[in-house]
């Protein structure tokens, strides 16, 4: 909290001074940043980036101090310098650092605490040439000097396929259809016609048993995994399992809905049951379709058995199918949901087909639940907006969606071909794991090319931000080779392999 | 909970019959409904239609089961019919009751137990005449027979005044403008274009103290107060007051937050201080630029009083300026969050004034909460969808917005004007009280109109939908006289004056 008086080391007064001051030491706010160090690797990154906001609103960084390096920093820390990059790139989104290529990264004029926060924090960066954004997960990557010369890493669809003509047509034909009615409160589980349409449209793609009574249209994977955490603690607060390696965004959603989180560690065929069962937890959030961000399938009997466990433990398995409409060499393996509805809440978006920004997507959740689900959407936000939704309906409805996915599907096909050939070209004897489909790929490099810490060090130097698969995990890398988590779907094809000829291969 | 066995009276196996069966009884489903009457009566609507649903849900009330008309339910029960008929109503929204004028009012068939709840509920119904829509706060009303002739129930607007071809055209360049990495997952906060046109428009129009940094975009107000909620919870989990008589919406959302609610009369003054002080409260939720439903504006005695006692036991102001912008007589007094914006918490919406549907509003918090309410606005749906925000920003920009609410204003000041003559004509005596604002009116009848039982009784046997002002409060009433709750903004001038005509006069 501002002004608890823990370090000794405060520096007095703040300063009102604007502009970088490049000769002030920012030794004051350092043990707040230590933290960071020591969280759990899936923490780490959160746990820097509230760390520095911390020591900026509480004035022990001062309007002006000048910040060390991202590598320095990194190096200091013992944390790898992406996620020093990602921080100080977030932070400057959000407006309390400031930045620019070439000139360092400094505290905002306005950021303390005798100003009123983040003053004008700012939206998404545009990515390098227009080519995409550089906001890897669900945050906004900043507009300061971090900004990569390109960007792998994954979270991103290509924006520049959102099919703003057919959007726009889809909006007139609402806004020309729609009654008055239609205006007013919306139900809080969706615009009817939506959820039929979704309900109809799962079931056909992705083998869904979608009952439109028990889909709720929330705003995007990220709120039906609130709602769902919202719902499990009234329900007794089980803990919830997590796939390892996995998505780092579940955890601190969960943990603001109250629940614990306890990671199960994914093998070849999916999460462990052993492990899964010996953890206590009585939920677990799954990525079936092409385990992100290890890239497997989920064999059919680790699929029977998870379904397995959850009707022996009265248990709820979560289906996130984040791309499950991507897959290249065949047709995609139909959802979880599907073999017991009773037992998985299936859910998705259009974040990865259309745009993150809609904040449009579904849940499909047990019959038991659906009503506890639709209340608690009702105190969130009362139902989502009416115009997006009856236009992703009338969009559904006229085909467009449809077609919109096979463009997406070629496009980010050809991206993979493209990527994985560039790396068997720079890295011989590189191996592509994971089956064909999504957004990203997990590459290991021959050992030649190791160790990683190394790797990472020149790759970032060369303006590539990369992640490693060891920053999604818990478990420690067996043999020091270099293993990356590539997103390849915001960047065309020339970029991609202008990317891979920077990534180090001497 | 289904199956809990609490009832002796159950009847065994659920029928699989469909259509209405007149003859059933349903006297299985009646415990169920009886803490319905003795709830408080503010909680009396909800726990109404919870333990209908519960009812349907659990297979009590069977598919088929045809339920007793809405007068004769509320006169066992003991409620008012309109707690009865809205009840109805929106589980015929939400597809657990079927019905229709002159049939009848039965559970659905797909709504039971055996089915996946309910199956094909729906959005609002449309209102007599396309008139208006029979919306009685945020929920949708239903399709079912219990549709009244006239509503005179407050909360929505007119729809029909929404600015469709300027929305249109907004859409429009917002489409044609918007760089691709706009599309991305948003800034939690809302657009920075967006919070500024609303910093400034706040400013000039309501005396708001709005830094963009403390201003977050939500969806309406309902989300802001659910926002401030779980920060609350967070901070120490204080008793908020509420506003007696008042909005029975907060107290729902504060629940679902975790936090307790305290309720605080208000006087013609504001709410009284000593209560206020006397309750224990850290937080309460106002409307003091026009209190719903009295209609009163506090006064400045009691603005500055209701600051004092923030700052004396550091708690919060929190400012519901749900009609702030609608004032007939003169220029609306300035919000109270200007005085002191460290201890004021400002929200409003678009609902009002260009539609409920699409779930945008505002909340400006005193700086020490900007941050704790942005990571709750991540965790909930990592920000407002993208491009109604942008829309909105435009819409502002280009002057459209003032346009809309001096619109809206001249229309609803007609209205009511047309409705206070009309009551004065059909009922001499009678006394309108509040402010010449907003979008309803508190009318109080002379004695020989009531008493208050039969005169509603016979307003909703001629189809008037109205809502006594005691259905908003717990203070006795001191003569018995009618006192009601006038909504008019969603009525036409001349539907009102038909409406008035319905009224029980003889």
């Amino acid at each position: 909290m501002p002004g608890s008086g823990t370090t000794s080391t405060s520096r007095g007064p703040v300063p009102s001074g604007r502009g970088p001051r490049r000769d002030r030491p920012w030794t004051a706010a350092w043990e707040l940043l230590l933290p960071a160090a020591t969280a759990p690797p899936r923490q780490r990154g959160r746990t820097l980036q509230a760390a520095l906001r911390e020591a900026v609103r509480s004035g022990r960084l001062a309007p002006g101090t000048r910040l060390p390096s991202s590598r320095a920093l990194a190096a200091d820390l013992g944390v790898s310098r992406g996620l020093v990059t990602d921080a100080y790139e977030q932070l400057t989104a959000e407006g309390y650092l400031r930045g620019s290529r070439g000139s360092g990264t400094w505290v905002g004029a306005s950021a303390g605490p005798g100003a009123h926060g983040a003053r004008d924090g700012g939206g998404p960066a545009e990515g390098p040439g227009g080519a995409g954004t550089g906001a890897a997960g669900p945050v906004p990557s900043g507009a300061g000097r971090s900004v990569p010369v390109a960007d792998f890493r994954p979270g991103t669809p290509d924006l520049s396929l959102f099919p703003r003509a057919g959007w726009s047509a889809a909006q007139r034909r609402v806004l020309a259809r729609l009654p008055n009615r239609g205006l007013g409160y919306p139900d809080p589980r969706g615009l009817p016609e939506l959820r039929e349409a979704l309900a109809a449209l799962l079931a056909r793609r992705r083998g869904v048993a979608a009952d439109p009574a028990c889909l709720v249209v929330t705003s995007g994977v990220a709120q039906a995994l609130t709602l769902l955490g919202l719902v499990l603690r009234d329900r007794g607060r089980p803990a919830v399992a997590l796939e390892d390696p996995g998505s780092p965004e579940p955890e601190g959603l969960f943990a603001a809905a109250g629940l614990g989180t306890v990671a199960v560690p994914v093998d070849a065929d999916g999460p462990r049951l052993g492990a899964l069962a010996a953890s206590g937890a009585r939920a677990i959030v799954t990525t079936p379709a092409h385990q992100f961000p290890s890239g497997i399938a989920y064999t059919a009997d680790r699929r029977a058995g998870l379904l397995g466990w959850a009707r022996a433990v009265d248990g709820l398995v979560i289906e996130d199918d984040y791309d499950g409409d991507f897959r290249y060499d065949r047709a995609p393996v139909g959802a979880l949901q599907g073999l017991d509805p009773d037992r998985v809440a299936y859910t998705g978006s259009v974040s990865k087909s259309l745009a993150p920004g809609l904040r449009l997507g579904w849940l499909v959740v047990p019959e038991r639940l659906a009503s506890e689900v639709t209340a608690r959407k009702r105190t969130l936000d009362l139902g989502n907006p009416v115009l997006d939704q009856a236009a992703l309906a009338d969009f559904i409805a006229c085909g467009a969606y449809d077609r919109q996915l096979r463009r997406c599907q070629r496009a980010y096909r050809q991206r993979r071909d493209t990527l994985v050939a560039a790396l068997r070209r720079r890295f011989p004897g590189a191996v592509v794991t994971g089956i064909a489909a999504g957004l990203h790929v997990i590459v290991r490099l021959p050992p030649r090319y190791g160790p990683q810490p190394r790797f990472l060090a020149r790759a970032a130097a060369a303006g590539v931000a990369v992640r490693p698969l060891s920053d999604f995990g818990t478990a420690p890398d067996g043999d020091g080779a270099v293993r990356l988590v590539l997103g390849y779907a915001h960047l065309p094809p020339d970029g991609i392999e202008r990317a891979v000829g920077l990534l180090p291969a001497g």
